[in-house]
């Protein structure tokens, strides 16, 4: 068996358990739910683009783009859900399923509609992830 | 106000409640287990392959490229729990919030660790996933 | 010259006789149709979902995203056809060749139309593909 | 010549004048040189955890994750520095391209060391953009 | 049935003949074995860094980005074998089916080795490609 | 302390003068405004394409392929600026931040308008920063 494989065996044998009990994917330990609200942001600024516009090309443009945006929302969403939030977070804020599961379907929805209130909406939740995101940083 | 814009604007105004209610995101309506299932089998194959290898660079190779797969299956569980399931499957499968919650988690710990355990738990997790999943399906 | 440049240019040189003939890209060695199949499915389905609206905002969202599912399709399947398959398939399947391009070539053509009729013949050729698959695995 | 197209060539002989002088994609108009600062505070904190750790594993993932973050931090500042930019900024603030072309060069130099000054460099770098941004915004 | 949905269903009644026999994706009708050649001139590039560099964290990340920089050569293979060849071509130079096959899966053998003769090997191949390309360019 | 640890730290200690120094992010140096350019060949062909049609659903395919291209464009051209290009370089080309600038927005323009002359005067641009690049490569 060689020296570097040696090594590497023995450290993966010592390393899991710190590893495994970890809870953020590096962990490079940077989390912020402004991402995910600056995404949303352009999902609301594309849908009144959309209905401001006259020019038919525009508008698909706009659809488009705004789906890619949305999917940026759900993406960080996402991550927020799982890579940064632990048991003892939900312990203390019991709404936190609900709130993301009900955040990233709202994003979904802003690909369906170009109503900014679906938009709004979207921001609002975000604004509650975010307070309480920045209240477990606080500890 | 050009006659296409004025189609638009009717068309954008008498759909959104219909849209806006939908649970998926085209909706196209397809989805599958199988495909975090099959993304989890090469994550833990990535890990088996690490283990009997004598080669640090293959060995390295293996560890990015398990990465690269583990954020695969976080996406299609994602996928899963944002888009397809509804209140009413969550009604019937309380468990829900959590089984995905931890499997997503899950996912992330297969990237810590080269144990191919770590990876056996995440599709044991993704096989109850999708025995729900199926249920759903049947109605 | 450093101990672990050592160690891995000794590696290098021993290892390339083996990797070269390697077939597939770690290589992990986990590969399913049903991944093609799925995507060709929800390119099927964005092909409905298209011809079943009224709405000119849904039927370019059904485009765009039938285009990035067809673009999913014709990924997996290069995949399997470069990675998986070894000569001493080809040897026992001389028509995969030619089934793997019209196979790619038909996705491609998904995009190009909303006639679920060229989306169901995609499906037929990765059905095909998947038989044989299956009868390699088998040996 | 159809409707629909008369319509479209119509409404595209009329907007370029307008769009060609746009200067941001979409243009959606929402920009946040937040984006960019968090990739690189992930920059520096997976540096930090490379020189913390003994574990080999650990730190080539470090390694090529810290990659990743370094090439989002240099997406995000082209995108501000080509998108939202503008000639009266530039006028304003003459070490805009000196400054935007060393930050970039900055984000592409963490990915080859781990030393959380060069990282610290590159944060101030962008901290800088901010200011300037945010003068920009007020007019 | 809205005036613009019958214009669409019109239109979609008149042009799926065409678009079914088109060969390329949009079609744009721009490709160049450039683009593989470049991405494999980076491949035999990260090979020669890596034999050449003592830094292990360096020669760590020349592995991961000849990974990446190999699937693109891999990519615009694909792309030129599925969309850009077509049933004439093939009948003038038979051996184009199995040239790709060979070409991509040496495409993948140099994620799995530094040995630049395999890197050469793959220009070579893409050379091949690149002078049959422009031999049907030309008619 | 690991005997791998101690060889990395080592490693580390001694490599960064060399690598803050380097200028691309391999560095591979591999470089090509070919690149930029056959993107922006789709880009004007997607618009040719655009103009040419009378196909509706053809048309904003056109629109969404032609922004995929238009960013990648963009992304070749910031590579080629911000990896390739040394102060030395600019000493002798002052007009180059001048020039990256204008070719990076005009390739955001063509986003915005199906206007062939736009997407010409990127491909004008390009073929400027082509002859400073090979230039540059003389030395």
């Amino acid at each position: 068996m060689r020296l570097v494989d040696r090594l590497l065996s023995t450290i993966d044998r010592i390393t899991p358990p710190a590893t495994v009990h970890a809870h953020c994917d590096l962990p490079c330990g940077v989390y912020d739910p402004a991402q995910a609200r600056i995404e949303a942001e352009s999902v609301k600024a594309c849908m009144e683009k959309f209905n401001g516009s006259d020019d038919v090309v525009f508008k698909s443009r706009a659809v488009f783009i705004k789906e890619q945006r949305a999917d940026l929302v759900k993406h960080h969403l996402w991550v927020l859900w799982t890579d940064y939030f632990k048991p003892e977070h939900l312990a203390k804020h019991p709404q936190l399923p609900d709130l993301f599961w009900k955040a990233t379907k709202a994003a979904g929805e802003t690909k369906k509609t170009n109503d900014p209130l679906v938009a709004q909406g979207l921001l609002d939740q975000i604004a509650e992830i975010d307070t309480i995101f920045w209240a477990t940083k606080k500890g």
